[in-house]
């Protein structure tokens, strides 16, 4: 049995030498990105864009099951319009991009590319909400917002992302902290179901919250090298930004009164954490429910009788039944075949050669695990999409949650932290707080991991902070983040 | 019969009264649009922006059937880029905006928000493309461009608009050719067969080719007015871009090559498009295929027993039949919700009240033509999906040719051409021409028309160019356009 951890491609380096070269070389190989001649902006070729796609057409199903419309806000959003949100604007000013000329005009106001929209729907808000039969107004864009970041990297920190960004508007507070938390629940639910990556859910530290929000809420993934990846976030802005904006609506009582607010997003670096959640020394592995291709057939001895048209069939048939195939029937050796799939991804291999035809078989290869089994061409349909559906997701998310198991260390004092993570690397630190934002600083000056959230699911791990050693608040979970 | 031109919406002015306010009226009543504070920037509504979504949906099924793939380019083009094609940055830069700033920083080269993204495709196919094996590449993208237009209308002409580019690039001359062509049909038949907007297809006069462009194809179609709206263009670039950004490859004889490029692209504006063909004085009137509503079920006498469950057993039907339907069953009397959902232009209504039932029918409406008749329960799936799928995209279709029949004039003089227009109002002139720039402009000068295209289905309409009375080359389509 051919194991995944067996290392067949040169072009990529292995994850333990360099993990970060690993990472980029995952990128370039599998032609997901290129670079351009503006740093930090990237072509999304057509493979890392068509897990966009996936990504996209799955979440916005979710959102529109859960009655969310889609809009489209400009891109452009005035000076005098971003100022006018205290914390939001100390927030973001010093990272946007800013026009300042239109043709050969210089502009009077001038315009920030958007770094999020908040601004840009509160304006629209306080044009269409006039009573509380406007209310709620569920709202969410696909678009791409500009972040003038000094470090960057493919899907991690560019400067120009995709994302969507939900933004939403209440009657009552409590309904805008019911959303908040609904839509946290539907990412979780994203990404343990579709990309078969196991997060934690829980709330940011006030230290950590978006400019502007009351509270910000985030789930949290694992990665490969033990660093902690922020996989999305949904905020509560109490009515904040309706006081600033001048939001009011006529309730119920005919009075006026001022709105509550959310707003959610998740990114292109879903395909970052994708790939170092599950990627391999061979390349990208993929879950099937993003995979651009989810089963590839590599005819062996495709010069033979038989071969190519009982490789059409079943290539045909698994079309038929929703599946993404692809047959590839060039010139290129089996064995350049199986390693180009392996490093694309592609959750199956199908090989079916003329002994196989003969037995009325033929082999299947899973990516995740490099498991390798023969099956019956009669049932072969169920056959895949059994493993698309359900043992491949399942046993991909396993090994993750398993990885981050290993790789979670419950420690009471610094120097627990400091010892657990030399001795087993980098990952997550479960240990107690105060509360306090000092505590928090002098942890990650002392150890190197900050705050990444306070976990809905609390455990007891000791009665004091692991910083100060006064009565304890909660547990928090801490990690190096990307 | 209610007709449809029988004015029931005063929040509507008439189309006859004044046009450009009836368009306005209905961007904003029917929700399609909202303004911002950045002139020219506007914000695309839920109900506007599911006419989008439809437009891509199928757009984009027609494209990847075609073989072309997504990818998304930056937002942002370094200014010493968009230099490099000389007509190209001649024809762009005066109209783009800048920025100049990222952070507190100054930009080194300053950096332009696309307004096309040729340059940047470039950029890229010089990085990947290397090799004869490496050609066709066929890709598209969805994103938003920005031109500093002057004057600015929702849809029709905006700083900031949503489009697909496609940008091809290819071995031969003759292929790119065919891809420019094939492109421009795929355009008309998505017009034609999903928009009911009858178009004529030709190719540009060399004054108004795109900036860089060896030649320009267009689809044009004639609005309610007599105006001349360019619904999608398709370029030919021959490989003067490929030059200019160096791309090269080798090819079968092993030597150096330039490649030959297309672009083409269609935007937010075929929503204008879609108003100005088939609205009417009581507001939208929408294809079936881009209605986010296609069918609006309002019960008659809702209080009365039995019809509210009859009506939520017709939603069901539809529903699963594939049906965008809506059921309205609010408090709002059936004379408002009448009103309101022409307004904004669902194609069928259905009513259903207590006699309805007892007879085991309903009421059918037509949006497009007015027409009323009753229909049997019974079969009333197969009955709605044939007014989707046929009698109302071919009775629009016919509708809109009709119209633009009756303002087609053919022409022989400048004369012929001023009194026509005077006598019949706006519309589309078929007149000889014999090639020269000087006879364009003096027409456009003399009769206020301009030329549209030179059309594929060339008629015979005089041996002589209308302007100069010099031996004519061919037929030219005039009129004023959006």
């Amino acid at each position: 049995m051919a194991k995944n951890n067996d290392k067949k491609n040169d072009a990529i380096t292995s994850m333990d030498e360099d993990f970060a070269k690993w990472y980029t070389d995952i990128c370039k190989k599998a032609e997901l990105v290129e670079y351009t001649s503006v740093k930090g902006c990237m072509v999304i070729r057509p493979y890392g864009y068509a897990i966009w796609e996936n990504i996209q057409r799955i979440l916005d199903g979710m959102f529109k099951e859960l009655g969310h419309e889609n809009v489209c806000m400009p891109m452009f959003i005035p000076e005098s319009l971003l100022q006018k949100e205290k914390d939001h604007v100390e927030g973001f000013a010093p990272e946007v991009a800013w026009v300042t000329h239109g043709g050969n005009e210089k502009l009077e106001d001038r315009l920030c590319v958007r770094p999020t929209s908040e601004t840009l729907f509160c304006e629209h808000y306080a044009n269409i909400v006039h009573s509380y039969r406007d209310l709620p107004k569920l709202y969410n864009q696909w678009v791409s917002v500009v972040r003038w970041e000094k470090t960057t990297r493919p899907f991690l920190r560019s400067r120009e992302f995709l994302w969507q960004e939900g933004h939403t508007i209440h009657e009552t507070a409590e309904e805008a902290q019911q959303e908040t938390e609904r839509m946290l629940e539907c990412y979780a639910e994203f990404c343990e179901k579709y990309l078969a990556m196991p997060v934690v859910k829980g709330r940011k530290t006030d230290s950590d919250k978006f400019a502007g929000a009351v509270a910000t809420y985030a789930i949290e993934a694992l990665m490969h090298d033990g660093k902690a990846l922020q996989a999305g976030t949904s905020h509560y802005f109490g009515d904040g930004f309706a006081k600033a904006f001048d939001i009011q609506f006529t309730n119920r009582e005919n009075k006026p009164q001022y709105p509550h607010q959310t707003s959610w997003g998740m990114t292109t670096r879903l395909i970052g954490a994708i790939i170092m959640t599950h990627g391999d020394d061979n390349g990208l592995v993929l879950p099937p429910a993003v995979a651009p291709v989810q089963t590839v057939i590599v005819p062996v001895a495709q010069h033979k009788e038989g071969v190519l048209e009982k490789a059409a069939e079943l290539f045909s048939l698994l079309k038929n039944a929703g599946v993404r195939v692809k047959l590839d029937d060039s010139d290129n050796s089996a064995g350049w075949k199986f390693a180009e799939y392996e490093m694309r991804g592609v959750p199956v291999r199908i090989e079916i050669g003329p002994r196989d035809i003969e037995n009325g078989q033929c082999m299947i290869a899973l990516r995740y695990n490099g498991e390798k089994f023969p099956a019956p061409l009669e049932t072969i349909t169920d056959t895949v999409l059994d493993l698309l559906n359900n043992k491949i997701p399942h046993g991909m998310y396993d090994k993750a949650l398993e990885n981050r198991k290993n790789k979670t260390y419950k420690c009471r004092t610094p120097q627990e932290i400091i010892q657990q993570l030399q001795e087993k690397g980098d990952g997550f630190v479960e240990a107690m707080w105060c509360g306090s934002e000092e505590c928090e600083d002098k942890i990650k000056e002392l150890t190197g991991v900050g705050s990444r959230c306070i976990p809905f699911e609390q455990e007891h791990i000791a009665d004091t902070c692991v910083c100060c050693g006064k009565p304890a608040k909660c547990m928090v979970l801490w990690g190096k983040a990307y």
